[in-house]
């Protein structure tokens, strides 16, 4: 960065440090530092120390692979979830999403990422030999369900996964269905996702 | 915060603390979170650092009342910028917006605030005397500039400052003027500015 401003060393390298962080231009990032040095010193002693505490006490839980403060999680711990079910997401965001809707309740297995060989990112880095060896040592699960997200990426790591996954024949591979988003119009949904719909068509019954 | 999800407490934490920050909402604050221990532990480290060097090191500029390292700043310390001019603005942005500009080369008196008499912000906690004695001892000065926003609580406080500063006799007082801006079409001014700009016009010759 280079500073057209005649400021303090330290004030320029905290507003660099918020640059970094993703969606914060130099702008915000600036009106940060100044609105923490101005009327709040305590906001900015807490960040620091919240920074420090979660670099120093967040691990990685050993069962779902998302963060946690203990070597098992909480919903891994959790003798009310269904262990039958293992559903693999992307993203710790994907699995609060799907937590926020209460319409699952069994376990995770968190990615953290998706193979994406441009990036270098293939099962190696994505340490995949975890997820399999959970998948088949552990003898309660019954499903695992794919909810990779339905992008280039997303399906590659789905189809993946399903193959390696489906070498355990104990186990049922599925994948969260393609289609018309609930409570949408036809008249608005992208073409794509009307093929999806078309495609994976569900046989139904009219009632008469 | 009312955690929906089932996250870590030192995860949520920084969440929370992130949150305080102006104009990070609940939703950025997780989002970078989450980017910060997928994807840059070092950033998170940088961050932290940076946090704690700004608070421990950054003083005021014993002249000009902004941050600073060193006791006296560097613009308050260079020798070729102009000590017979003071100009008084609200906050260390104001004065880098006046120092991007390039438009003025004198010194500088941060208020850091305005009098706000309904927010409790008076003369005392902007702590004026610090900026009276400056104005007083300072044998140099000869024009304070006022450059307050033009908001009602920058003019009270212009006007307050105008009134305790014109004490001195050995110093001219002046305040920026008000008017429509450069580059601006008379249609789309607003009719406050359009009024001030009448108010205070000034006389000039056109020529033939
Ligand atoms: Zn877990
Ligand atoms: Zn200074």
């Amino acid at each position: 960065m280079k500073n057209k401003f005649v400021e303090p060393d330290y004030l320029v390298d905290l507003v660099q440090a918020l640059n970094r962080l993703p969606g914060i231009g130099l702008k915000s990032a600036r009106r940060m530092v100044y609105h923490l040095l101005q009327y709040d010193i305590e906001g900015l002693e807490i960040l620091s120390k919240a920074l420090i505490n979660a670099n120093k006490n967040l691990i990685r839980c050993i069962k779902c692979n998302s963060f946690s403060c203990q070597q098992i999680c909480q919903i891994c711990s959790n003798p009310d979830r269904d262990n039958t079910i293992l559903c693999i997401v992307e993203t710790p965001s994907d699995m609060n999403v799907l937590e926020s809707s209460k319409i699952f309740n069994g376990l995770y297995y968190v990615l953290m990422g998706k193979l994406s060989p441009l990036d270098g990112i293939g099962p190696k880095e994505l340490n995949f030999e975890h997820l399999i060896e959970r998948a088949n040592t552990d003898k309660n699960i019954l499903e695992v369900i794919i909810a990779t997200n339905f992008t280039a990426e997303g399906e590659t790591t789905a189809h993946y996964l399903s193959d390696i996954l489906s070498i355990n024949k104990n186990i049922q591979i599925s994948r969260l269905s393609r289609g018309i988003p609930s409570g949408s119009e036809i008249e608005y949904i992208d073409s794509n996702s009307l093929a999806w719909a078309f495609i994976e068509r569900k046989k139904t019954k009219i009632s008469k």
